[in-house]
């Protein structure tokens, strides 16, 4: 097993600091403390706060774009498995939404580096679910109804802690797309 | 025009603090200098932050249900109604999602006073979701998708701070029950 990176060491503990903790109620002296280093060094890898922020969600982008991607079969079997993979994720302990919605409601400047890492990720995202509706001969803006059910399910399940707002999305969407 | 209570001026503050840049970015000190009070009156009015953000939710859950509860007509008029007062909530610039959601995802304790009010306020409006699915003869678990596309709708606009997951919400909601 590989050592990790000092980069991957400070964004590990960005996952545990930023997304559970909030973008604004975290200090870099914090992150450097979780990550076992000196500020310093924290510093030497990413200038400033806003370019870490920057790179922690870039990092979750490429994982959560890479993971989706992936997914095999037809469109509905892409759709089935992308709602299935929400599950776990939401009655997990740390759960706290969706971490591109919660970086772009925090970071009020809409010129953050940042948000357009967040914005990227979601055209991304609504490009993947447009694909899904073109292949089953449906409207494109169907597309914008499967995103909006998407974003419904992480940000119900907040108040929930529960997958049964991932079913009911999913259940919406099969009834749509029938 | 009735002069402000001073019970009103501090958590008129808070919508302008706690809401566009959250919870735990927000100092009591902040709140009290914005309301233009000291903070040994606020504290006089608030005995502590989580009392504050607790109080401060309240009045937001009470205003959105009375002003939910009176929208007039039948029960497809009455989803209709809703989704279109969201159109204009979305695109204002202080526009940062749901303030429910927003509090719970931040809150990381549970059992936080502030919680409770959060939970009680969406099963408020589950259950105004499902006296217009009753009302219509669709089955009971249709009120969590119309929650869902609800909470996708306002999660969604975040990041295009444009009304089309508002307007994408409702047709899909109009599809299911049509």
């Amino acid at each position: 097993m590989q050592a990790l990176s000092t980069t991957d060491k400070i964004l590990n503990a960005c996952d545990a600091l930023f997304y559970v903790k909030g973008l604004q109620a975290v200090s870099v002296d914090q992150v450097a403390e979780a990550a076992g280093l000196t500020k310093r060094t924290l510093y030497y890898h990413f200038k400033s706060k806003d370019l870490l922020i920057e790179a922690w969600l870039r990092r979750r982008a490429e994982a959560a774009r890479t993971e989706t991607l992936a997914i095999p079969g037809s469109a509905m079997e892409r759709l089935r498995t992308a709602f299935a993979r929400l599950e776990p994720q939401v009655v997990h302990p740390a759960f706290r939404g969706c971490p591109f919605v919660n970086a772009l409601a925090e970071l009020a400047d809409p010129n953050h580096p940042a948000a357009a890492v967040a914005k990227v990720y979601k055209a991304d995202r609504l490009a993947w679910f447009a694909a899904i509706t073109e292949e089953l001969g449906k409207p494109e803006t169907h597309a914008e109804i499967l995103m909006t059910l998407w974003e419904g399910a992480l940000a119900r399940a907040v108040i929930t802690r529960s997958p049964e707002s991932v079913k009911a999305a999913l259940t919406a969407a099969e009834l749509i797309l029938a």
